[in-house]
C-alpha cells in the first residue's frame, strides 16, 4: 500500500477521515505507523496529498488530510481481455489498475472455459477490491471502468467498431504478424486473447472491427505478463 | 505448460523418453492427452521439437521425440534484483525465465528484510522448479543462471564493474531521472530495487559501478510488473 486510499464514507469532515478494518490493520502491521506520522493519501476518484495521523489505536485511525495533487494520468487505452481463469483474473485486475488502464472489457472467447464466468471474483465488489489494491500499489485514485461482455459476437460486431473508432486498434496474437508498435502517440484499443490464444474466427471478427494483429515474439507469456509487456511497449 | 520439457534422466534411448509425476499428471488432467497425440517438447538445455505419445497410462507416459529446432534467443541482459519477498520471488523467477533473461543476480539491499534470506524458496531445487515453470510457459529450454549475493557492497564494488563492462548499465529508480530507454541494440545490465526502492547510498554505489538511474514514470509497480515492463521497453 503505497497510497492510503480514502473513500467518501471515511470522511467525518471536509479534511478529516477515520479508518477501520483492512487499512487500519495495514497501518499498524506493515507501516508500523504512529500518531504524528505523515502518510501519502488519496481520495477515491479525487486528488492525492498528505495525511497527518492525529490518532492511531487498535480500533481506529483518524487523519487530517490535505489533498492538493492530481492523480497520475491514465493511458489512452481501451483494453479488451478474454476472461482469464479466476486466480489470474484477480492479479490481472490489480495490474490493470496499477498500470493506469482506464477501461477494461472482460470478453468471452472460444477458449475461455465456461466455468470461469461463474467465479465470485467477477462480482462487482470483488472486482472493485482488486482494482483498489492496484491503485494503492501504483498511487492512483481513479478506478478503471470494467465492462463484462459474455457474448463475443454481438459485442465485437455491434459495439467494438464504435469503441475502436479513431484509435489504433490492435490484437495481440502470436504468428507471422508485424511486431507490436512502440511509443505510440495516439489512443489505442488493444485485445489480448485467452491462454491458447484467439481462434482464427475471432481474429477475423476483431480485424473486421478495426483491430490489426501484432505479435510480441515467439515466447508465450501468461496473460498478466503479456498485458504488462504490451502496455510498456505501446506507451 | 506450453512445452513439455524433458530432462536427461527421462531419456531411455536417444529419441525416446519416459515421464512420471507432475508432467504425467499435467498430460492427463490439463492436456487430456491420449496415446497417438503429438506434443511440443524440448530437452532441458537443448533443442525443441515434437513428441509422439507412444503410450500413456496412469503410471507412465512414453514418447518418441524429434528435436530439430533451436530454443528462442535469450535477451542480452544481466538482471540484478534486490531479493523480493518469498511469495513474489517464486513468481519473479517464473517471469524471468519466461521473458528470456539469461542471468539473474539476487542481491541484498537495505530494504530487503533479513528474514527473506531464510526462505526455502532460495534452495537450488526450489529455484530450479520455478525457472522450469517459466521455461515451460514460454517455450524455452535453457535455464537462466541464478547467482545469490547476500552482501551488497562487496558484490557491487568488486564484481559488478566487470559484469557491467561493455554493457549499457541501468538502475530502475523512481525520481527525476531520464526515462528508461527503448529498443536498445546492445547488452544491458539492469538493477531493480526492492519494494520501497534502493536507498541513496545504494544508488551511488551502483552508479560508481557504471549503472545510470532511469525511471518508468510516477506509478509504483510491484517487482514482477516492473521487471516485465522494463524488459518489454528495453528490448
Amino acid at each position: 500500500m503505497n497510497l492510503l486510499l480514502l473513500e467518501d464514507a471515511d470522511f467525518i469532515a471536509a479534511n478529516r477521515a477515520r479508518l477501520e478494518g483492512r487499512r487500519l490493520k495495514h497501518l499498524h502491521e506493515v507501516h508500523r505507523a504512529e500518531a504524528g506520522d505523515t502518510l501519502r493519501v488519496g481520495r477515491l476518484g479525487g486528488s492525492m496529498g498528505q495525511g497527518h495521523l492525529l490518532r492511531l489505536d487498535a480500533d481506529m485511525a483518524e487523519l487530517e488530510v490535505t489533498l492538493d495533487q492530481p492523480p497520475p494520468a491514465k493511458l489512452p487505452l481501451t483494453l479488451l481481455l478474454a476472461l482469464p481463469r479466476p486466480k489470474m483474473l484477480r492479479r490481472v485486475l490489480q495490474t490493470v489498475a496499477a498500470m493506469g488502464v482506464p477501461r477494461l472489457v472482460l470478453l468471452n472467447s472460444y477458449r475461455v472455459e465456461k466455468s470461469f464466468w461463474q467465479t465470485p471474483f467477477l462480482e462487482p465488489e470483488a472486482i472493485r477490491e482488486q482494482l483498489i489494491l492496484g491503485l494503492e500499489q501504483a498511487r492512483d485514485t481513479r478506478l478503471p471502468d470494467v465492462l463484462i461482455e459474455k457474448r463475443f459476437k454481438p459485442f465485437v460486431e455491434d459495439r467494438l467498431p464504435a469503441l475502436a473508432a479513431d484509435t489504433l486498434g490492435l490484437v495481440g496474437h502470436p504468428g507471422d504478424f508485424p511486431a507490436c508498435p512502440r511509443a505510440v502517440e495516439r489512443p489505442v484499443t488493444l485485445a489480448i486473447g485467452p491462454e491458447g490464444g484467439w481462434i482464427p474466427y475471432e481474429v477475423e471478427k476483431l480485424q473486421a472491427a478495426g483491430l490489426q494483429p501484432v505479435q510480441l515474439g515467439e515466447r508465450i507469456l501468461r496473460v498478466e505478463t503479456a498485458v504488462t509487456a504490451l502496455l510498456a511497449r505501446l506507451f
